[in-house]
């Protein structure tokens, strides 16, 4: 499959933290991690697990910009 | 002013491209360029150009997850 | 690639409609008409053109629930 | 009440799962389940059920597009 | 229609300006200006304008928190 | 930190619920309340309470807009 979503980051599983309903994946994409909030069904559709190489993906609309100060 | 959103990647602006309402920003986190769709106001109120620093911004809720085949 | 969004919902491509930045493309999932608001730049990633098959992927966390009066 | 989001996909609830904060809805709409992850708050305003008709509702900027291999 | 999405501001259309695909609707909320970037056929669907009283519809799960320094 | 984020509601925090994985903080703006569902963590990061001054931070791509009948 190819998606439309401009922004994918690829990198390890790094943690998976299950919830009830919503799981929080971490996965290191070199240099920082990115934290990923997703359904428990997606994890166990996808099997995810620490150690995996996976990909971060996020859509441009979905992204903001911010300066330090 | 701190942020709740727990995905902060900083890097370095590399385009601005304006449409009439919407504007796309390329920031180098290093290693990888993340494209953000936000619009004309929010460049023009950061004054955003090619060759500065910037973070980009992204909600847990935003980040899916995919495996390559 | 297997991603985690939960919909994932099988048409055909029936218009695309360019904007500067921004284009809509619309997909026939059989029996409704879903609009995607994606960049120029993805439209022109994938080929994307009336016609061509296509999948409307949408995250669990981006979907409402509406009732009617 | 009329709303902006361009996606407004009509069917019929077939499952409410409950977690502590976030409730997953899922949506038939005819052919295909759609997933929502709406808070708890909402599922109880509605009064949420299996059986129910209702509608997915998901706005322009939210969908996606994909292309199976 | 009722609809899941927790934050519903009532208020008054201020500013429509419309871009090739992409709009911005400016609502006066009371003692703020919320913005809303929507497609143009959801503008001309609804056929907004200023001066029309209005909603901004907002899920929760795309509202951050931020602490001023 | 300077945000593109165009919608920036200022407020105080009136109540923070936990679930196991996803918060729901509820913002007093003058006049409605806001709710934010975010991660724990970030809950953590930012030590949320009720009784706290906080922004409430929205992008414009996710707000929507609604007509009462």
């Amino acid at each position: 499959m190819k998606i439309s979503a401009r922004n994918q980051l690829k990198g390890q599983v790094v943690e998976v933290v299950k919830g009830v309903t919503t799981s929080h994946v971490r996965i290191d994409i070199g240099g920082a991690v990115v934290t990923a909030a997703i359904t428990n069904e997606a994890v166990d559709a996808l099997n995810l697990d620490a150690g995996m190489k996976a990909v971060a993906v996020i859509k441009a609309s979905d992204v903001m910009v911010a300066l330090d100060d």
